[in-house]
């Protein structure tokens, strides 16, 4: 391909159905997919980024690194449960985890609006520098940006990690095979619910906190038991569901689960109904699903079990021959549901 | 350090002096020094970190990668020369080149305003691709954010890079030796004025475009040809008064250089007095500094003249002995002048 060919590529984005980026556009659902898919892995396209992992595996030399990114834009920039800065820090800590990697080194890059206060900014600074000594990553290089009052929401901050992918490890949805089981690291539902409570002015019976918490040594434990992993994916825009189907999409299987082994908090559910969600949709920060082969399923679940962030862990369901479906649920009332990718917006700014 | 002393942590700014975030704060001056070296640095200190280089050199395994970072929120998107797609990605290349690196991945995280034109959306992706595909680059992976209408400015971009440093090449400021030759790539201050202009509606004889491109090439050539590089730098926001303070800072050793030396074009000159900036200060995309040991600056002269973006290269000025001040100018008219780092704020949102 010549340069004069890419720019002179269509835009494979319909202009007269999708003129105008919506907030649906960054939601974890299919709009979102569709715009990475149609957009991004369209003109960026190579072998690496084809793989559309959570992070990216590099082979450099001998070894393999895992490279990841994430902008966070959540507001409230506090919440219970965290801040921007710490979900800065576990957000790329968490997609290198997710990629079998060691998290080594992060970039901070950070976008902020004109008045913003000083005080904050280092508030939200101690909390990186803390979540990056808790998880072993060092803060090697960065950026800072100002923007004009009135273009911006207070501060954005974007990571990008390194992480080393220890010799053996092979983590790829290509590698999920018919009868592997799935594994869920703890009830869902937590963060979105969080933010969303603080952010409608929700009065629950008690707080919700947010799960934000680091994987990487629930992920370093599966691995380093021998377990053979083949996908991992943390839950976050558009939880379960949207992780689940994003796994699927990336097989030639459907993923059966079953809904009354999934954990969700009775608050959480109390929340879900008055704000009208769905907790399979809500995003998390601290929870990811497994999958591996089925003779592994309940090794994981004892694994996962020993750490705090892990006591819920469950087998929900397992992958299956391709059926109408990429992702189905057995209802508690043991009827058949397809779980689709969220359509719309359900959460936004939520990480 | 345990991590209850460090959110404990005093804010290294005076409060009562700088309770907000001003623009000044992100333009390439003073203050943005200052933010940085006691908020980021303060808080994130580490050994790779502190060496304060354009991107982080780490050792894995027998070899060493480079790692930078860069948000783009230029405004307009498009300018004379470039547009924000090109900047994102040639920025971080120029980072990765200035640590001797080749630039090799990419991670592309895009901020994006609700209601951006999703046409515009496709140019710029299209103009990244392009620039990665000339550069040698791939973007293999990244991360999408939509906020709500208000609270950005059509489209941020962030990209952090990954390079190869190639063994035995060795750039460090701290390489920097009394005696050194200075040389500078090309003439200085189109980037910034063409945005200027373009902003302010400013008309001039003829349209003066930014001066963006990539350094790789340029760069390799001179590590290719074995000459023994102290240090690089490109000189983006702040320009080359800020770029070669910076240097010195982390020097025992002043820096002067001739202000006859200095490339710079009568169009730039001329918007420079209307406008009332001092070239010096002019953020340039495509030009940078050289230090090496002063029997190779006309070696390295003459190979930057080989590349269409260093037809103008010239040694500019020499490392001295500590003086009172860090950089020093022989005006044209032969008095010395004090090149100190911007105080205040001069070109908002040039990158």
């Amino acid at each position: 391909m010549n340069n004069s060919r890419i720019t002179e590529m269509i835009c494979p984005i319909p202009l007269s159905d999708h003129p105008e980026i919506t907030m649906a556009h960054g939601g974890g659902g299919r709009l979102m997919n569709d715009l990475i898919d149609r957009i991004m892995l369209k003109a960026f396209t190579n072998p690496i980024l084809d793989k559309r992992h959570d992070g990216a595996a590099i082979a450099v030399g001998e070894g393999r690194l895992a490279f990841a990114t994430d902008s966070h834009v959540i507001t409230p920039l506090f919440f219970p449960g965290g801040d921007i800065g710490a979900l800065s820090v576990y957000g790329t800590v968490n997609d290198l985890a997710m990629c079998g990697a060691d998290a080594r080194w992060l970039s901070a890059a950070f976008i902020i609006e004109e008045g913003f206060s000083m005080k904050t900014l280092w508030k939200v600074v101690l909390s990186m520098a803390e979540a990056s000594l808790k998880t072993g990553v060092s803060i090697v290089t960065g950026d800072t940006k100002v923007v004009d009052r009135g273009k911006g929401d207070g501060i954005y901050i974007n990571t990008a990690g390194i992480g080393i992918i220890p010799a053996g490890v092979d983590i790829a949805p290509s590698r999920i095979r018919e009868g592997d089981a799935v594994v869920l690291s703890g009830d869902i539902g937590r963060h979105g619910i969080a933010v969303m409570a603080i952010r409608e002015g929700i009065q629950l019976e008690s707080t919700i906190r947010s799960d934000l918490a680091p994987l990487d040594s629930m992920a370093g434990d599966l691995l380093r038991e021998g377990l053979d992993i083949h996908c991992m994916r943390d839950l976050t825009r558009g939880g379960l569901a949207s992780g689940l189907n994003e796994i699927a999409s990336m097989t030639d299987c459907s993923i059966r689960i079953e809904e009354n082994l999934i954990p969700v908090h009775d608050e959480v559910l109390g929340a879900c109904e008055i704000l009208g969600f769905d907790p399979l949709y809500v995003a998390n920060e601290g929870r990811f699903v497994v999958i591996l082969p089925r003779e592994n399923g309940d090794r994981a679940v004892e694994i996962l079990r020993r750490h705090d962030n892990g006591r819920q862990a469950e087998i929900i369901g397992f992958v299956e021959k391709p059926s109408y479906a990429d992702v189905l649920m057995i209802s508690s009332i043991g009827s058949e549901r397809i779980i689709d990718m969220l359509s719309g917006e359900q959460l936004p700014r939520i990480c």
